[in-house]
């Protein structure tokens, strides 16, 4: 049974005067401890970019970077068949920007977050998933790397030293390997279905499969997209939830200042 | 009459596998004291600027980040009716992408130099010289801003006391008021004429203009463009030009950890 | 008075799973008789404009290309400063797209407006109407360009013998000389008053400017944005008071062919 | 034996001010009689377009689109995981814009051929090519595919009734099942073996496989690549080994308006 849990979500998707999904992002900001922000390949632009750490420091979200794959158009949810080494530079060069922006308002780079398609690629391809680990341990040897447990991105940053946050994907369904079936639109789910799915994620280390199995699962943060239609009830819900169940929400860097992160993990 | 100067180059401006003009910019390296790094908007993309910085790291060459106008097409040279605080945001945005790439190849962000028509506006546009100008003072207060002596870049650096280095433009021509004539193509210049002009600016501190007078220019470095025909020929002669006359090349940070930046330019 | 009027407004102005404003352009459909449908360099992919094309062909509206400056993030409502040769083969480019689209769903070309800061460009730009009105004359004899009435693309497309309409804004300002006062973001007028203003517009042949003083305009069709905030009420309003004083909507393509366009414009 | 065949080669894969491989590809245009014209998602850009398309009207060679996927960096080069309606919207908008350049030079549209990695996809998935060719039976009937011999491509055309035309691939190597071994970047082949082997292929009908065995093959037109090193070189060799063995060069709309295409490849 968890004590206390992260909430991270996908912020600053929008794209210049563009929004997507149901909710102003910017909502969200004050019921969540992490933000993972995007950086400009599959969605956000600078000038969104700014704002939603602007935004993030004054609430006191920890910041995050979201790189992905280089496609506006497909919002990043289509695999692109790049070299591993490819795929890394383009996710050194969008950490890069947003640090920046972090470096402007005066907060710290907390974690690193690959989005859609690139998240998922990486979690099953183990070279991608090295080099880019290899990368966070030279340049950003504090920043948590978020992943699904168990991923190739997981035993990376394992394998290395670098820090590591397994996640819980709230508006996501579970296959029975425990992975999340990839989608590139999740509609519209029940807020109160996620927000018991969550809490029983929490206190019991459950989760039901879409083939209807219960599997295990551990994680130190609970994810969800803001382009989820509903996500301004979804974080609430899932908030209120978690709360009256005695779970305290606080970012990763305060939960495992408190602990060996390696020791819980391993 | 200078006795050490810095020579300082565009470097990185290629994109995917496409190149411009007749050299191979990477062997320009060896030949320089500082390079402005493309960061992907006006050329350059992450693949580019991962190799160009480590091999700027291989030579001992100083990094600087070299952002441009969101334009590939236009390499930079077509203005953009933004905003002055859309454009610092394209402009932090980049500079945060290249200074990742120096991070992990463990080299410091020397400079900042905006490409182009960007460098154009900056210099006469008051408000984006100070945006841009208040971002380097916060997030990177000992980084050069690389400018036209007397420009509102060159002035809101000097007022907020960001340390700023003046350029004389090897391969471009100065009209009266000495400002440089903005070109989209330089052609192929005489590589003898511009080491003599190079080398008249360093010893006499002058510069023949477009309608043939004289005028006085001060400067810590000397910049040409990799993409001007015959690039590397020129980089030959002016070096051993200078070489001839006793004058030394040295990045400018090296040659201002010697004197005081801000009593030798007041 | 005019007795019969086109209305035209700039749809599929979406990109990805992004949207603009707070109206599924979509809806608009059935209210407009002339679509500007977005070609993909400011807003608009390629499955937008398919299924933009294909639900115009089944509602009856005429279908216009709405190409744009290269630039999404600024919704092509920032000038580039490229040459009237680039900027009419960015048009050309544009044209192509869509008219391949409604060619794949049987329905003809029947205009091109150029959008946003490129509109307001070519009105003040002679030889880039030129340039562009003698790309139509060849590729395109029978489509009409739509403009400002006394625009430099007006004056063009009469002199070449190009068929050309006349606009009224109903959601922008008049300045005294008859240009539209232009914005990136028109904000959420008031429906009521837009619906009187194209109503006095039609019957009366005025405008009240932003100095307070009426000038008279003439026009054969009323242009709103889908972006500009009540999109939806601003068309219903328009259209019913328009019907309420006897004035028919129609495309422009069934209006002109009943009278002489030359005739009536010179 | 062939006694008359096409060469078709891809040009326009320039952007901007860049260039690819050590060829001008304009210089290709008096050695070929059909030119694939790249449309602006891998290579190519409006003014390049319309330069390329101008210059094949002056040539009387024949133009075709040459549409790939939206990743000028990755040069089309790298699969993308879009839908086959995705992917063929992507088409329609790259044809048209192509088509509509033809139009401004007052030439016809003779075939189309996807680039790269998008014609090795459509090659293998019978969907994509269905979708495709239904586009071109509907609105552009009389225009060539260009295909691989046998390929998910070439059954669709077939079937539909769309003309199609088998390529020979003198710049890459095959494998035994007939295809082509796909590769980002081809190197500096040798031009006499490039001749050779297609001479053979043409006199005889064979080729030999990466791994030594001849396999037989039959196609109208030969393809090379403006960006492989040395195609200059390749051109020339090419076409005088072809000349000298009496096999006449002709666009493939004048090799097939003597014969029945359907009943030469069925």
């Amino acid at each position: 049974m968890l004590e206390v849990v992260d909430i991270n979500c996908d912020l600053g998707e929008a794209f210049g005067r563009w929004r997507i999904g149901d909710t102003d992002d910017m909502s969200l900001m004050g019921l969540i401890s992490s933000a993972n922000i995007a950086t400009g390949f599959h969605a956000g632009d600078p000038n969104l970019m700014d704002q939603t750490v602007r935004l993030a420091a004054e609430h006191g979200v920890e910041v995050g970077a979201h790189p992905g794959y280089n496609d506006l158009q497909g919002f990043g949810r289509r695999k692109i068949n790049a070299t591993a080494k490819e795929l890394v530079n383009d996710i050194i060069y969008q950490v890069g920007a947003l640090r920046e922006f972090s470096r402007r308002h005066g907060v710290r780079l907390q974690h690193v977050k690959p989005h859609g398609a690139l998240y998922m690629e990486m979690a099953v391809n183990p070279e991608l998933a090295q080099i880019f680990v290899q990368y966070m341990r030279t340049a950003a040897p504090d920043a948590y790397v978020f992943c699904m447990g168990g991923s190739a991105t997981h035993v990376a940053a394992l394998e290395s030293g670098q820090p590591a946050i397994r996640e819980f994907y709230a508006d996501r369904d579970y296959d029975d390997s425990g992975s999340i079936v990839f989608t590139r639109d999740a509609g519209r789910p029940d807020p109160a279905v996620i927000a018991r799915k969550v809490v029983r994620a929490c206190k019991d280390g459950k989760v039901k499969t879409v083939s209807g199995n219960d599997i295990a699962i551990q994680f130190e943060s609970i994810c969800f997209h803001s382009d989820t239609l509903g996500a301004l009830d979804i974080a609430h819900q899932m908030r209120d939830a978690l709360t009256a169940e005695g779970i305290r929400i606080a970012p990763v860097s305060e939960i495992n200042s408190h602990k060996s992160m390696r020791g819980e993990q391993l």
